[in-house]
């Protein structure tokens, strides 16, 4: 994300405040989520003044913090008007069918935020300063946050996962989707197959979350709630392919090989596992997002991480499955990761 | 700093992801200096296990945390061991004579950090949510903290100043430094002229911190003291230079104006004043570094700005003074304006 200066160009501490500062950045797009600017920016002439009106906001306040968007690259500032940038006006304005501006209820969630105030003790004793498991927790209502916030960030990728599974099978089949949160995963296998069977499996608070998506699809009379934690209820079966969609960077490896075991037991014969997760490099620092997701499981669980795709197929095949192979997802951090029983 | 995709590349989210988790890399940067990891990788072999000794954490912990820092710029990683960039080396190594690693006391005070909390009320009102004036309240401890660790990063631009101010001239001459904090700008003089006499004003808990930069400096029989604020104390004078230094971004332009003339009356004829300021470009986004403090003075202050020199010359004009020039400073996001009876 910061390249350091060329070999040779004259050092500077430029690098060091950045990254003191870099938190003002997280805190003026949130105000400007808040405060309705990219609306603004798209749908008004963008000077100050018409800024600070639709936003109720001081012109001197506006003026400064729009300016602070556009260093950060999330305005352009043309002739003294603020414009949207390509990614803003697709990923910022709620007038687009892409906003995600709703992901910042999710992200600024105390659960994820208070633990970096106690990010040296962290690291000292290698795991999150919440009770216990952290944010997996039974029933923690984070995860109802995330079903309700997340949905415009995974809705995306599940297109691509539908696909992966399917291959274009049609015909009855049963689908398990395991920490289903916002469901939009299984909800997209149901409604790329008219005969696929969703399971969904979460905390009751969150299943309803996902039900009402089904719902809003018209799926709902082929989707199935099974409420409870997915290390202790009965997953029933055996299913054609089961979902399990950002779950297994909660835990550690032999955690994870257990619940790859108990998944590979409800599947039919040839069934087949869909992982989704952030997959860095080998290198552990590459690419960026998916890289640096590892410390928001050090300061939120006791034991996950981001897996490399080595240590996934590892926990795979230790737990029986056969045929790995890693997709990523593209224009997104996300990989996807099939195996077969 | 995070240039848009470049037109017709196909659009991400990473940006706005990179924004809203920002505050992470702040948290990261302060966690590694306070666990000492630089001094680790700058003196060690670089690996997860000794750094962990080093500092007294888990590796899981280390190893996460220093992933972070070489995505973002802070280290570089190679073979699976982590080694110094030439920034970081320079600049966050307690073993380098430029470590900056100080300034995150003063950049992690609850007064800076906490009014982002409360980010859109400020930009509603226009104005800090800290009573009265903010952190130019007086007698604010903030300063007392200021002056003890942010002298690692001025302590670069004293010399650039003083060269400036003194312009080879040697011989009597007295000096007043207006919000003398840590007292460097003066000291320099005092070293660079060994028959100049500074006065340093500021409240007196700081300046008991510039008293101490003196005796170190060997100057402190041609330091005097003037506690209080510039607004309320007589200046005393005449003095060949003023040195007004971080000071006018706190204040609004009229507020600027009258504390100019009060500094105009104080010079002998031909004296000049030697402003340091963050000084963006007339388009007030550019260079990032001088052009987002005017965040910090939004957040901090009821009415402060980064102010353009087109702003400063006028302020400086409209106090009386003539020949206003602008001295950028190589390699800091800092300029000198000096302008003359």
């Amino acid at each position: 994300m910061q390249p350091d200066a060329p070999t040779g160009a004259p050092l500077t501490p430029a690098i060091v405040f950045e990254n003191l500062n870099a938190f003002q950045r997280t805190f003026a797009l949130k105000a400007a989520i808040e405060l309705d600017v990219f609306r603004a920016v798209g749908q008004g002439p963008g000077d100050v003044a018409s800024i600070a009106r639709y936003a109720k906001a001081s012109e001197r306040g506006i003026r400064i913090l729009c300016d602070f968007l556009v260093i950060n690259g999330l305005l352009q500032k043309v002739d003294g008007h603020y414009r949207h940038t390509p990614s803003s006006a697709a990923f910022l304005d709620p007038n687009s069918p892409h906003c995600l501006s709703s992901i910042v209820g999710f992200l600024s969630l105390p659960e994820l935020r208070q633990p970096y105030e106690h990010l040296a003790e962290i690291v000292r004793t290698g795991k999150t300063v919440l009770p216990g498991e952290g944010t997996v927790e039974p029933e923690n209502p984070v995860w109802v946050e995330f079903a309700q916030s997340m949905a415009p960030m995974m809705a995306p990728l599940a297109g691509p996962l539908g696909a992966l599974v399917l291959e274009g099978r049609q015909g009855p089949m049963r689908i398990l989707d395991i920490a289903a949160g916002h469901g939009l995963f299984g909800i997209e296998i149901a409604k790329q197959n008219p005969q696929a069977h969703v399971t969904g499996l979460d905390w009751l608070p969150v299943l309803r979350v996902a039900l009402d998506n089904a719902k809003k699809a018209g799926v709902q009379d082929r989707y199935d709630m099974l409420p409870g934690s997915a290390f202790g209820v009965d997953f029933g079966g055996p299913y054609d392919s089961v979902l399990l969609t950002n779950f297994l960077h909660h835990f550690d490896p032999e955690t994870c090989v257990g619940l790859l075991k108990k998944v590979r037991s409800s599947l039919k014969t040839g069934g087949c596992v869909a992982t989704l997760e952030f997959v860095p490099n080998e290198d552990r620092v590459s690419p960026p997002m998916p890289a640096a997701f590892s410390m928001t499981m050090l300061t939120s669980t006791a034991s996950g991480d981001a897996y490399t795709f080595r240590e996934l197929s590892d926990m795979h095949t230790q737990a029986g499955f056969i045929g790995v192979t890693s997709h990523p997802i593209p224009m997104s951090p996300h990989t996807v990761v099939m195996a077969r029983t």
